[in-house]
């Protein structure tokens, strides 16, 4: 078998195209990556405002004696310039662009889609962007070539990373209060990425009826998951009542609250599809701290944009047109709330 | 449909034993890990030295008033108790085995197995675990209940928060030179944890020859990603020739090249039984970067301590027992190299 032949993706989580896109191979095709963006570049003009901030090339340094050692890291500076490649209907997305308000750097990141590069399964996108999903960033600096970011968090650690004296410290997780509260943090993001997004596509992609039922359940266990991780916060805290508000960093709201909310956009829409919702009046914690993240205006913008779009794909009769209000019907014991 | 009458992962690379195993809900379960925990330790005698460090509480702090605000970690005190629950053979286990050997805090972190509570489908474990899954970590500090944290990420992060001057500081994604760079680090754990731990199990487990092979064939596409990774980084850092050794974050060994190395030890051992291996001679900073991370001791230990389980495995016929070998002799054109 070529290795190279193929590129099926083990996870769909942040699949937006997939299929079977060329995959780049080897280290002459990894130095394409640059003139394929600046190609682009030249054919799009930038939406907004660019920094014209000039920042000599980092991270050529000597390399010391053993490759574990004493080193810190350089002084950071931005970069001169900032692309996201971004879809509005995309909970990855969504959760950059929720950091992007939060951090108040609209103005430093281009906003862009992946039809300006062709689309994400256009050699050019697959160039930058092996795995071919949305987000991407592109990062540029003077000197360097292009780097192309894929995946969420990743995108969304390097903008705290070079902004780091930009927007609601507790935002960071590292500024969570104690190691343990930072532990479930991270926990909660990890849910998002490694097993709720892989399960939200049961919720409105083309499947069969068995495997989507399963998705479903699996779907709901996670946010067992998520409530227990809450009440682990809620003991850390202090907190005792059910009622009160406690975010997955403890008081204050960080990036795991960010990197959960979008999808729980999709989940108060499509649950009731199928006669469940997510907090079922079980899941008192979560439902008190999605309550709480619907009152601050960066939430509440990036929860109307997903809306916006689900609610074309509602018109458009996505859940008749797929056949899975067929399939709810046809199958009352599988989709038995 | 009762949303906690299964737990069904949407991910398998972490999982030793899932099945259907019983799942916690609701707050009130929440609450029952430390007493399970308590019942454990009585029964178990603790290998290792423990420390007796007394630390009180933290984490119950005075709520501030938005949920959005300039607030910081507190200082951080080691936990009174580490306990590790883990497989030899778990190559995410064993990543997290590789922090503690390179942190020197063996004698801090009792080693047990999840047989001492009754294997990982047990109502014990699931209490501590719902996703059923080794590595476990469980953490105790003085007046709070014990913390369970799974996932080997989760855990890596956790010890190196709680140890933050131990070890070498190059191991830390956050000491890694540039923001760039560390973003390639982060990257690179991704690959590992979202998609290549999740397709290793076509290498070992039963599955059909299809999929066995289409999954082989995304393991191959994800290696080729972290070749175009590793000669990102290369850039970056001013490496001309690929035989240069360029690790995940640069000129020095972080976390992101332990997060990999223990699957590469299985990729080495299994990927010839396909008539493949790592490297193909196309990945050639991937070959310098795997043989300089077995000239370092801590890794070499590793390594040998898979190997080990692997060759029992190798020894007890698993690959024709599972009639791995028929489906490849069987299906030519399927597993053709």
């Amino acid at each position: 078998m070529s290795d190279a032949s193929a590129f099926v993706a083990g996870y769909s989580g942040e699949v937006h195209n997939v299929g079977s896109p060329r995959f780049l191979t080897g280290a002459s095709k990894c130095e394409s990556s640059s003139s394929v963006l600046a190609a682009s570049r030249r054919s799009h003009a930038p939406r907004e405002r660019r920094p014209n901030v000039v920042i000599p090339p980092m991270g050529a340094r000597t390399a010391s004696t053993s490759p574990l050692s004493a080193t810190s890291a350089d002084a950071v500076e931005p970069p001169s310039s900032l692309a996201l490649y971004d879809l509005a209907v995309s909970n990855f997305g969504a959760r950059v662009r929720l950091v992007i308000y939060l951090l108040e750097i609209e103005h430093l990141v281009q906003m862009r889609t992946p039809t300006e590069l062709g689309g994400t399964k256009s050699e050019a996108y697959l160039a930058l962007n092996p795995q071919g999903k949305v987000p991407m960033l592109v990062v540029e600096r003077p000197g360097q070539d292009a780097l192309p970011l894929a995946e969420s968090e990743i995108i969304v650690q390097y903008l705290l990373d070079v902004f780091p004296d930009t927007g609601p410290k507790s935002l960071r997780i590292a500024n969570v209060h104690t190691p343990e509260l930072r532990a479930l943090a991270r926990s909660a993001t990890r849910v998002q990425d490694v097993y709720l997004g892989n399960l939200q596509g049961s919720l409105y992609k083309a499947m069969d009826a068995e495997t989507r039922a399963t998705s479903i359940r699996s779907l709901m266990a996670q946010l067992d998951l998520l409530e227990i991780l809450l009440c682990r916060c809620a003991k850390l805290v202090g907190s005792d009542s059910a009622q009160d508000v406690v975010f997955f960093g403890g008081r204050q709201i960080c990036t795991a609250d960010c990197a959960l909310f979008p999808s729980f956009v999709f989940f108060e829409f499509m649950l009731p599809l199928f006669s469940l919702d997510p907090f079922q009046g079980r899941r008192p914690r979560l439902e008190a701290w999605w309550r709480a993240l619907l009152r601050e205006g960066a939430f509440e913008k990036v929860r109307a944009q997903i809306r916006t779009e689900l609610d074309g794909w509602q018109a458009k009769g996505r859940w008749a047109n797929l056949g899975i209000l067929d399939q709810i019907r046809d199958h009352p014991q599988l989709f038995k709330a």
